[in-house]
């Protein structure tokens, strides 16, 4: 077996066109002890730290991104501005009056509206789930603050988010109800008292606009225990202000041998919520592609390797100012992915359909599973939100899939910072990226027409 | 070997006068479908939650603490006073100035001084370790912030603790250094952002008072970043006030059948820090021996057990005052023990040396091992610090060991509340205390002539 697979390793090294597996073998080793994603990483959490689209930290992510890019060798280092109509934190406080006084640990939710300045207090109305509310009858709510207090639940792909979201932006139920105010159990697998940030769905004409905020899942618990005993009484004070601002995104590129051959667009987002630091929202997913680029950039190669740093995912996506200022240039984008789950193990690479019976991609198959990734042969569940807009205008998405188990007991809240970071874990993120960019780069198979 | 145990227990329990394995089995299987625990312990932190020693806070928790142990069934209930100097934390804020703004979180520590309304603005100097900065020349520091940045490692047992917790009483050191400002790395195994309270030892006479505070772990280490790029430059405003309070010790009894037999004092300490509801620290060791008194109080047994709600442990201990309280009655107290970490499964039990042997002991070995505690042969290594002082005046005492490796994850910061309990382990611990309890409650060993 040995024997066999060294003489096909080297059946197709001598087929100049072609993907080379051992070259992505090379590099998917070489990057298990390469540091460049752990000093890109550290070097954004530390230097910049909390950079939400809009406040004056978004413009030094900024010129962090052009001066990292340039200092690790990439070329057409550009900035590309766009218009970005802000959601920005004020002074937020919140406190149980009633029966039992205690302080609330909570965050507003982006696109929420202010208290105004004497804020709101009412009772609280607990519901277990989401479905519980839409079910309960529209008088039950009418002054009253609803909470929703659905726990989430944890999942190793996306999908317990997927569902633990929606109750982030069901403000407008709640208001539907008759509520004054709207509360939710942070969107989180942790049992950590600090609140998860987040974007709730901007109001819509029509709909009766109230404050909206996430509470700390114990602080959610607490209420919902009071609740049990007698009616409990909480004051909502949160301030915050929407600023016609401007966003940046901020691009460099690994150029190929040959122009013809297109580019590949992968990358992370820049800003982050403002809790934290964004070392796994998003300084992670910039922090692997950078490296991975930068490693296969070093090698010969056919296509242009472009690694973006979109600005502004959190409260709207970059994927349509992306889409916008690109279209020009969509027939040239060979493929397209973005790494936007944390910093924990790879364990799948998703490809379009029928990519991995393209000859020189079935190999990197074997060149993966070291790592412990497998080839998942259907089309990518998500392949990052600032993509999914070039992906619905006909750009072809992969995505490599990280474990999640962990990734939401630190998400927009004040954990997410370098110290949970295991560089090892980092260190294989990035092999798999350099590897499979590295097949990317060079294959002969046209994902427009496989995916036919 | 299945009908010489049961011999054996026939042979047990046909003894009247001794221990009886046989009810304590029983008790640790009725203990394990038990919801009392739970209850005490949701209770606690719903409706007083934290509960500083010399804050309202605490006469909230004493008149809890009354009312709970009446309800209960508990005897002689009754609440001693006594004179406590309490350190009560006011607003307190610090910030990176230079070389990248940015807040920090932090938590004075107890006993602290003031830093004055305009607080202190200096450059910081991070040491790795205390050892570090005991080494450093006396110039080091003189104007300075001392920042030490040790991490704790993780032990099962309360070692970890022991070694790290000497940093947070530094202060003295750093001041002898020259610094104006004391910052020490919170005393903790996670890596949440959350501080971690917790008080340092009284300044001295003669020595020059420095303000100290704990930083959460990732800002720690972000100064530490920091530092190796340029100066940092910190400013810390740190209220804080004391006063001349009165604390309470709650207690109540289940009476035994013997007055002479003496009595049985277990516990755990009703005040807490201040961040989060005090649940593993320590609504958990009040919940744990209430739940354990009230299943062998159910039963016959000889001995009165004694359940103690210390008052005021975290900041000098609770110990002097109960010493001082109860001189007169030393030599009827029998043994005494107090659950002081946490609600994670319990792994052992430890009694005073020789106790094992003693006939009516030994069986416990077998009435634990389903619970997968072991016998621990030697003396206590702590038995917590609410006995300590009796321990000292001649009371023997036991422990029952707790797995201590999540525990400090926790402790004294905002993320010690009700969701990180686990009723199930929760369950295990009362289990292993009834079982223990219902032993030493009817033994005919005496402790004090078989530690000889």
């Amino acid at each position: 077996m040995k024997i066999r697979a060294a003489f096909l390793g080297l059946c197709l090294a001598a087929s100049a066109a072609w993907a080379d597996p051992q070259r992505a073998a090379q590099l998917r080793d070489q990057a298990l002890t390469d540091n460049t994603a752990w000093q890109v990483l550290e070097s954004l959490t530390t230097e910049v730290g909390p950079r939400p689209a809009g406040s004056p930290a978004a413009a030094r992510a900024r010129d962090w991104g052009v001066a990292k890019l340039t200092a690790l060798g990439f070329s057409n280092v550009h900035v590309e501005p766009f218009a970005k109509r802000a959601w920005l934190r004020d002074a937020e406080a919140g406190e149980i009056i009633a029966p039992f006084p205690r302080k609330l640990a909570l965050l507003g939710l982006g696109n929420s509206v202010p208290t105004g300045p004497d804020g709101v207090t009412a009772q609280v109305v607990v519901f277990a789930s989401l479905a519980e509310l839409k079910a309960a009858p529209a008088s039950c709510c009418a002054g009253k603050i609803v909470l929703v207090n659905q726990p989430m639940t944890r999942t190793q792909g996306i999908d317990g988010y997927f569902t633990a979201v929606a109750a982030r932006s069901a403000a407008p139920v709640a208001s539907a109800h008759g509520a004054v105010a709207y509360l939710v159990r942070s969107i989180s697998t942790s049992t950590a008292r600090a609140p998860h940030a987040g974007a709730m769905q901007p109001w819509k004409a029509g709909e009766r606009a109230i404050p909206a905020a996430a509470l700390g899942v114990p602080d959610a618990d607490l209420i919902a225990h009071m609740a049990m005993r007698s009616p409990v009484t909480v004051h909502l004070a949160l301030q915050s202000h929407v600023a016609d601002t401007t966003a940046w995104t901020v691009s460099g590129e690994m150029p190929g041998s040959d122009p013809k051959a297109g580019t590949i667009v992968i990358g992370g987002h820049l800003d982050s919520w403002d809790p934290g630091t964004g070392a796994i929202d998003d300084a992670s997913g910039i922090a692997i592609t950078v490296a991975a680029a930068k490693l296969v950039g070093a090698t010969p190669h056919r296509r242009t390797i472009r690694v973006v740093m979109w600005g502004s995912e959190e409260t709207d996506g970059s994927g349509p100012a992306y889409l916008a200022a690109h279209r020009n240039e969509l027939d040239s984008i060979f493929i397209a992915g973005e790494s936007d789950l944390g910093a924990d193990m790879v364990y799948g690479l998703q490809l379009p359909v029928g990519a991995w019976n393209a000859p020189d991609i079935a190999p990197l198959e074997s060149v993966l599973a070291p790592l412990k990734v497998m080839a998942r042969p259907m089309p990518p569940e998500e392949a990052g939100s600032d993509v999914e807009e070039i992906q619905g205008a006909g750009v072809p998405v992969f995505a490599l899939s990280q474990d999640a188990s962990h990734y939401f007991d630190y998400h927009h809240s004040q954990d997410d910072t370098l110290a949970i970071i295991d560089p090892e874990r980092l260190r294989q993120n990035v092999a798999a990226w350099a590897a499979t960019l590295s097949i990317l780069a060079d294959t002969n198979a046209d994902f427009r027409k496989v995916k036919k």
